[in-house]
């Protein structure tokens, strides 16, 4: 067993890598392009396992995020957030050294954007088939149309196609809702396409739960799931894994006992966790307790739970059994709720046989 | 104006003194040391503010904040969170370049650390008096005293006192209920030192909202709030502060606008706010807008708020009047919910004149 002083991030490399393989073979049986989005890890080393894997393109959310992997050598980069004119010059200087493509939504972004460049730069139009948070109605052909109008007439933009992430699966309570979601959304795709004059539009889209459990990929050219690289107990609970393809968990020192509340309070708080939570069983949870073991974690324990945390303290709900068994000073293992946000919390994580691998944010040694 | 690229955390000196001076002048006039919890801003440079001001004392909730403080020259440092039996090396390494005083909640722990200390430590005990996070419940005499007794059968370290953090008046809905549950935690601290021979005993507290609102401190010898140095909403609406006296604010980049939602899009998300929330006027904001200027920002925009985040992006809901006056490109400010959670994602601070500030957990370049 590792010796561990404080809250640590584990991964597991087996299931990463179950998880990267899996999603490949989805990607090649359904004839798209894996482009995994990287906000999840990011992390160089673990992006090395995706190229490993046949992986060749990545898909990032922040300027800064693709600096970090385009340093490390990668040559094709997509950035699905909505362009900030004012990192233009560190997206021109990005676009000297990878391939890289960005999000434009706006006829201002591309007059802002290409006032400035030297270098050539694809562009995306983000379209919203019914998440409501960013992009362009798929209805809005005129807008849509005003946008790729002022990109084709810069010299240095290319516009490459469109791509839509469907959050709204994020809140589906069932797999036909999923399905639902998803089908809309790879017809509205394929609507646009269609409308705008099909060869040469490519079409991509990205949420885990809908690439994990749909197969109608009709049209689509790439696809940009991120979280499934270590799922988390929000996409247990949509249905896209199952609790035991979880690939990382925090490992949290027990720093007091309170016998009459069968409470357990962990060195591991909202600074580690993130205050995401869950209602699991009609209980507000922030992350289940699982058995730490050598070679990784057990099952998460029945009735035991995290309930609440503030900023360094975690609170975990036990049964009496598992209250009895657990001393101050040993250390508990946690399911996270999201494991993009812990991650990106930790800024580090702890492989099984003890070796560091590193994430962007940076480790804080909490 | 200053130039900012990406979300920036902007801290306004002049309000962040007047924090300070005022906490300082109160505890002066209640004749109560204070030693401010450094949990809040985690930066050196803030921390010399408090020792321009006259602080000598830093309170801290880790062995690893206790370390950085320490190597700046902090010589006294309480960690008033319950001592991790496998950090016990690093605490005792502490002990030995300042004067240093843990919490201790079991004899267990107790066991634990007197085993491998090699420096003298002074030790409180935490009581609860009923926020039922951490900590002896005030009325179990017995449990206290096993403690107590175990403290001083060991020959390195000295039973200092007691304290309390009453973060129940967190969820206090009047400056009556926060009145309550204060006069009830210095009562049962007052009964406890008491009990157990009243000379020597030293007895602490430290909740932003009671120490703000409040001016009960019979026998109290320290007050140990953090929060209060920037301040935010939730101590807002808790009555701590005033709107105005929020120091921190959030300056994020406009990214998309939807005028049918009358909604605009900020570079600035669950990674830079955190994703704690407050219902306020009904609706579950993340945040207030302000507006930005060159000596500070306004007081907040009547129905303009942050209502949702996800990794990056921040939603804000705004006027028409507000929506057609911002453009893709401008920076909009943003009141935080929670400032120690946003300053601990943001890991640094600008000032209004355009100077950076560290934090603990190191800027990230979001």
């Amino acid at each position: 067993m590792l010796k561990l002083k404080r809250p640590t991030l584990l991964v597991d490399k087996s299931k990463t890598l179950r998880n990267i393989s899996a999603m490949a073979e989805k990607a090649g049986s359904n004839r798209v392009t894996l482009s995994p989005h990287f906000k999840t890890h990011q992390s160089r080393e673990i992006a090395k396992w995706y190229s490993n894997a046949g992986v060749q393109s990545a898909t990032v959310s922040s300027v800064t995020m693709a600096r970090y992997f385009a340093d490390d050598g990668w040559e094709d980069i997509t950035i699905v957030f909505p362009v900030n004119p004012r990192e233009v010059d560190d997206i021109d200087a990005l676009a000297s050294i990878c391939s890289l493509t960005i999000l434009i939504n706006s006829v201002d972004a591309v007059n802002m954007i290409s006032e400035k460049i030297t270098n050539s730069i694809k562009v995306l139009i983000e379209i919203d088939t019914g998440y409501h948070r960013t992009g362009m109605w798929f209805e809005d052909k005129p807008g849509i149309g005003k946008i790729i109008d002022a990109v084709n007439s810069c010299r240095l933009l290319t516009f490459e196609g469109f791509y839509c992430h469907s959050g709204n699966t994020y809140k589906a309570r069932s797999l036909e809702e999923i399905a639902t979601i998803h089908t809309h959304t790879v017809d509205g795709l394929n609507f646009l396409k269609k409308y705008f004059g099909e060869s040469g539009i490519k079409l991509s889209l990205g949420d885990t739960p809908a690439c994990c459990t749909q197969t109608y990929f009709k049209g689509i050219d790439t696809i940009r799931p991120g979280n499934f690289v270590f799922y988390d107990l929000m996409q247990a609970q949509l249905g896209s894994c199952k609790e035991a393809d979880i690939a990382i968990a925090m490992a949290c020192p027990v720093v007091f006992k309170n016998s009459e509340r069968l409470e357990i309070v962990v060195y591991g708080g909202g600074v580690h966790f993130s205050k995401e939570n869950l209602m699991i069983n009609g209980k507000c949870t922030f992350g289940k307790m699982i058995e730490l073991m050598p070679d990784g974690w057990s099952e998460s324990l029945p009735g035991c739970y995290l309930s609440s945390v503030s900023q360094e303290h975690g609170i975990l709900r036990v049964t009496p059994e598992v209250f009895e068994k657990r001393h101050i000073g040993d250390m508990i293992g946690i399911l996270p709720v999201h494991s993009c946000l812990t991650a990106d919390l930790m800024g580090e994580y702890t492989t099984l046989d003890g070796h560091t691998l590193d994430h962007m944010s940076g480790a804080k040694f909490r």
